[in-house]
């Protein structure tokens, strides 16, 4: 069996990262081959090359041994699919669907976050900019869910569910976001954003990631 | 057991009408309740009644027996827990695997189509509006997916991926805005949407969806 897993450039590519740390929780042995989207300079072949195992032309994108799996959340359908009951969705079906619901929130949601905290690894604000009010109420609603799920289920262990599950996959991004542009949440969510940036497998994920030469904000 | 699932108004809640397919699909049994939500004169008393059901503040949100499940795709998982393997995913894993893409497909993209093709069930425009860019790329993006899958897998069903599945259910609403504003897609994915405009429950639904007084678009 033969994995290949597509993915954007790491400093940058919030939607890679989940998918990416979701093989590496469930065990599942992958190869990665990083494509340069969304940048100046990206150009005809690599859009071909995408093209050629994501139909819709963005990644992440999975080619599970000649399938290609085109999105994010459906790739770690997949993946829980290959490992044991409770590896990556908790194995109590009300956790599960509740794990599910703040998974799907995430994949469909929070618009306003993606438009203003773009991920970026490496960048570092002291101040926050001055983001309108429908990015301060989806920032808002994180900490609120955050805090919420970690104070009723806090006592199966340190992420959202208990043991480390999809959800939290999803979540990384936002925790970086949250690193990056200085925003205060509260305690017990600030608690949880440490939890997943001090993931192992996310900690190998950001030594990979290094700044593109193009971009200003990211260099020191 | 007893589960009563939340939706918005059903000429204009596209969201709400994916699980409450799923649910019927399934012959899961459930009670309905009609949330009156972004709309003019939807006031605090209702917002208090969501948020008891969806920590987000929207619908759909099932209550499934006690568990809150608030978002459309999470309901659908778990409606497909409840059922025999096969009768709301594809049984085959790779088939499986492509259909809950084109699903997360649906889930979290296609945003410039939900900003102008609002559903609207009993509207009919004549004419296409004059859309930008990335709505027509958006269109045309669909008119690929539906003919890609119905040219691969058309030989097992009048479906995407053979039997009836979640993933119809998630593109019932775009066949309603492909009619209501007479965008033209290829023969083949005309088709398909008249497959999913014609299934009895979709006809169910719709003969429930009346237009609101406040919406004169869709009086005639």
């Amino acid at each position: 069996m033969s994995n290949v897993l597509f993915i954007g450039y790491k400093n940058y590519s919030s939607w890679s990262l989940r998918p990416w740390l979701v093989l590496r929780w469930g065990g599942i042995p992958f190869e990665e081959r990083v494509l340069r989207l969304d940048q100046p300079g990206y150009g005809r072949q690599e859009i071909a090359e995408v093209k050629a195992v994501s139909p819709n032309g963005t990644v992440p994108a999975l080619d599970a041994d000649g399938t290609t799996i085109w999105d994010s959340l459906a790739i770690a359908e997949w993946a829980a699919e290959q490992v044991a009951p409770g590896v990556l969705w908790p194995e109590d079906s009300a956790l599960r669907a509740q794990a599910r619901s703040a998974t799907c929130e995430m994949h469909a949601g929070f618009a306003a976050v993606r438009r203003d905290l773009s991920m970026n690894l490496h960048r570092r604000l002291d101040a926050q900019p001055d983001w309108p009010d429908d990015t301060r109420r989806a920032l808002a609603r994180i900490d609120e869910l955050w805090r919420g799920l970690r104070e009723r289920h806090g006592h199966l262990g340190p992420w959202l569910f208990g043991r480390r599950s999809i959800a939290d996959a999803f979540f990384t991004p936002v925790a970086t976001r949250l690193r990056t542009y200085a925003v205060p949440v509260s305690a017990i969510a600030t608690a949880y954003r440490d939890t997943l940036l001090s993931d192992p497998d996310f900690v190998a994920w950001e030594a990979d990631a290094v700044p593109d030469s193009w971009d200003a904000s990211a260099i020191q």
